[in-house]
């Protein structure tokens, strides 16, 4: 099938399919195919989305393997490792022991006998592994490939999926101004590119916190993100079993999986920020390394002088990170530990091609406290962070507010990219109003929209649960569709190349009255079919030439078409033909005594 | 009782309240209180909200009598005539026979026997009245009174509502920058103004449409809306009853009622667009008029010359009375009769007071019709047509798009202010991209929010069925609530005064873990409540040191609480001096062997 009209980036090229997926997508009205690259093992997944009138349209496509239907996949093997031969193929890293696991990984207490309270049906059952690592002193990310030049099976996938040459993307990587975050023990994940230049990414959080949900609920809530199109999902997991909740999401992961180690650092000595030492982090940021955590939140810009700062705000500190590092400095009056040895982090996270987010501690939780002192103070300190982690052929981003007022929104994205050299922003929201508690994912998704117009590369979801309690199934599709929508309308207004055409696509089927056209084009589709069929449930009524908000009679559309149709057209008529052409038309149209409107009846 | 601290605009002065409210107020944690003006009819509606710690924030109300449990309202005897004195006592109007209702203004074929085919029962019962109209030749608008120096009581009660003087108020309304829509025929609505000085106002549509609802639940649908903050009505009906429906809905609205007579007109020549003549239109504003509507949308800008540059669009006219005008357009080849006749429709709409909303009929309906040559040519028509308005002393706002991607949004308000001397624009959304049908309440609160920060002074809502179907009474609070989202966004980026201070109210009690004050100072207290219970559903939890979403041991509120109580609160200390204590302070704190965080045990 060849792709005639609407094309989003990802179809440069028509994509292979397989009868199998054709007898599965026509069903569906989509079906899942791929891009091919320039070796076998490069195929990059689309939505193929299969229109009435026989063209198609391809649709970026984040849901991994568990959409295509030729594809087994089995939660308790986890997903094939689609990177492995690319990386061992490079030889610049080596598999070794690694970090036996403890039970204070799990949570579990010292006090308890050894593996005493460990849920042993929760221990992955996929096959056994080791990790890797750079050789010796090796940074191997792709930070580091590209400023030497080389452009990585990695970043020709992501080309691919984002309709740019490879050089592009490397250029984009050697800069600093995207981040293409692939733990080399996490070579499940499908690549995808976060910068500025590409499309506008989306997060979804997972995490059992406080109330415990069951390993599989965590696996269940990142493939259902996905597969609404959440671009990498964060595991915020506190409480017991992180380790091995992590390790099942992780093997069954598509996207990166982002994490913040400090909340598995304070599990580990029961909560007591005071007792948090730079030893026991490092230790928990290799277990995480270890085990394939693609990007990791790190708050060392939560500084000893910042925290005064915070002391006359209305909302304080609201980041959980910043929180703790805010009250390690205060129980000991030292500087952070983190900030102190940021350089050996560098390290680390250089020898499994960790990417940074660089945590924004002291964001602000409340309108009053928008770009205030204690905010500035701290992203500057991101700045010099960004700078040192460049150094180490680190990747990296910055995560930014928050709550933000419109009017303040653009300071914090320029702010940020002149600051930090043009790294990534990564934002919550931000919110713009404080007062609607359960429509948060809308009081940010406005902001979110107008941040990633100005230049905010990925944005972390918000669900309608924020500030009142923990998000369930509907809650999360609800931020991520949300957050899709926000994305989207920035890369139209970014005017990025073939972002319109999806548009573009869904309006030619509303005004020719394909509706299931409509649905399938649909960020949505179920509910946009739901909600048509609460009205006019009658399958007749999808192919109506009207619909149940006017009526036939009332139908704009409708009208409008015949004035199309009539004069112009897909003709080349210009106006002023189109105005001659009227009166004569005018003449037969009032000699048939031809109706515009239909009565109701028919 | 006083107002300590949180203040929105309409709480300069204490509200005046009764025991009754009192106890009915304690009991859902706030009331309904009235701000008195310079007369003792004059008593502005407001929404007292009680918090916890003995203060209060007093909250704009759009809800009108319904609210008051002191008043006894019922639907067949309609609300009592608020501003009839006001009227009256200006001596500059006169009651008179009106207009016989025929049965074709409810839809009643003219072959049918006489109201043989009406529903007797639904003909509104209340008290019987005679429709008023301006004496001879006189404008009696709030326009005409403002340009003559007047302060009227409406004047004076949108002041207070506003928390501006009410010279003020004045001002704007005779520059026509702002409008007040009050009809001299609907003495029931609670006066209140729509200009870019002033908050950011929410229209909601209601109608029976083809699928016909019943007259009570159009009069149900209006009340809900306006519970939740509508601050206007749009009646969209159309098929049967609808002058009926019209009725009820009016002799119980608090709000203006805007309407587009256009729709009427055509159910009396059933459907046939071509059919339409200036006299049937005239006599159907007129029947409106009597009935006491007060805005009127007059798609006046749909030339003929402009049908031709649609002919090419990707959806062509989405607007209904754009699309009815084209087709008489291009029936007849003649120029539209709305425009030949608009000066006569000035001198009707002057005698009643009746504010006109210039309609955009060649608003875009997809981003790639965003901006272009037909939306434009409208929009120029649409300026002189305010121009020739003011003439004859009529209020005017003007309509606009639509679906609009963002880099595309600002240029719309820019030139509409431009092009019409700062008349209020009333946007319908504008959608921000055409990708997420039932979710269009979103992708267009995005640029609702957006628009209104660079100046509409109202935005119409959209509902989560826009373009799929008819909104039952959950898509109508849905589409309020993320307008009313939009609309405060906007109150706060455009920095208007008291606007944060209801942000600030929520974001103390957040922070102060009063969760009651939180739920009961949200726009929908009723879903924050639940979404918090969900997950702790325990009554104690309300009053918990932290929320479902962290825990005990992580919640940031917490530890920031501790910070800002040890070092600064609401003391003076600078940030220097709060440094030096906290030295001090983390000495006692580590002797003290202080635990930051408790354990999930306590």
């Amino acid at each position: 099938m060849t792709n005639k009209d609407a094309r989003t980036p990802a179809s440069t090229q028509n994509p292979t399919e397989t009868s199998a997926n054709q007898e599965a997508g026509k069903s569906v009205g989509w079906h899942k195919a791929y891009v091919e690259g320039t070796r076998p093992d490069l195929r990059v997944p689309v939505r193929q989305v299969h229109l009435t009138n026989g063209q198609s349209v391809t649709l970026y496509d984040t849901s991994g393997p568990y959409t295509d239907p030729l594809v087994d996949t089995d939660v308790r093997r986890g997903l094939a490792p689609l990177r492995e031969n690319w990386i061992t193929a490079r030889g610049d890293t080596e598999e070794y022991a690694g970090r036996p696991v403890r039970p204070e990984d799990d949570g579990i207490k010292h006090t308890a006998p050894r593996g005493g309270l460990r849920n042993l049906d929760a221990v992955f059952p996929g096959r056994p592994r080791l990790p890797r690592r750079g050789r010796a002193g090796q940074a191997v990310t792709q930070l580091a490939y590209a400023r030497r030049g080389e452009i990585t099976p990695e970043m020709e996938f992501v080309a691919l999926r984002e309709n740019v040459s490879p050089e592009v993307v490397r250029e984009e990587i050697a800069a600093g101004r995207a981040v293409l975050p692939a733990n080399v023990n996490h070579p499940e994940t499908e690549p995808m590119i976060i910068g500025k230049r590409f499309l506008v990414k989306v997060n979804a959080n997972i995490g059992n916190s406080a109330v415990t949900s069951s390993i599989e609920e965590e696996v269940e809530k990142m493939t259902w993100a996905t597969r609404w199109g959440a671009d990498t999902v964060m595991d915020l997991s506190t409480g017991r079993n992180i380790h091995t909740t992590r390790e099942w999401v992780l093997r069954n992961s598509p996207v990166p999986i982002g994490t913040v180690p400090l909340y598995q650092a304070l599990e580990k000595v029961d909560g007591r920020a005071e007792e948090l030492t730079w030893e026991i982090y490092k230790d928990t940021v290799i277990e995480q390394a270890e085990q394939g955590v693609d990007y990791m939140t790190v708050h060392a810009g939560v500084r000893l002088a910042y925290v005064p700062l915070t002391a006359h705000r209305k909302t304080g500190i609201v980041s959980r990170g910043g929180s703790i590092m805010a009250a390690w400095c205060l129980a000991h009056h030292k500087e952070s530990f983190l900030y102190e040895n940021f350089e050996e982090l560098c390290e680390i996270l250089a020898a499994y091609d960790v990417t940074y987010s660089l945590g924004d501690g002291l964001r602000p939780g409340s309108i009053a406290d928008a770009n205030d002192e204690a905010q500035f103070a701290e992203l500057r300190t991101l700045g010099e962070l960004n700078t040192i982690a460049k150094r180490f052929h680190v990747q990296t981003m910055v995560e930014g507010p928050g709550h933000v007022p419109m009017h303040k929104i653009k300071e914090n994205i320029d702010l940020q990219q002149e600051i930090c050299d043009e790294a990534p922003f990564y934002t919550l929201g931000p919110l713009t109003t404080d007062v609607a508690p359960a429509y948060d994912h809308i009081t940010s998704g406005i902001g979110a929209a107008m941040i990633a117009w100005w230049g905010t590369a990925m944005l972390c979801y918000v669900t309608p649960k924020e500030h009142l309690g923990l998000p369930n199934r509907d809650d999360v599709k609800t931020g991520v569709i949300t957050y899709k929508i926000a994305a989207h309308a920035a890369d139209l207004a970014k005017g990025h190349p073939g972002a319109q055409e999806w548009d573009d696509a869904l309006s030619d089927a509303r005004f020719e009255f394909r509706w299931e056209d409509q649905f399938n084009l649909a960020l949505d589709p179920d509910t946009a079919r739901e909600f048509h069929d609460e009205t006019l449930p009658a399958e007749p009524a999808k192919t109506a030439h009207f619909c149940s908000m006017c009526g036939p009679k009332f139908c704009s559309m409708k009208i409008s078409r015949s004035i199309t149709e009539q004069f112009g057209g897909d003709s080349d008529a210009t106006p002023e033909e189109i105005e001659a052409g009227m009166l004569e038309k005018s003449k037969e149209f009032a000699a048939s005594g031809n109706r515009v409107y239909l009565p109701l009846a028919d």
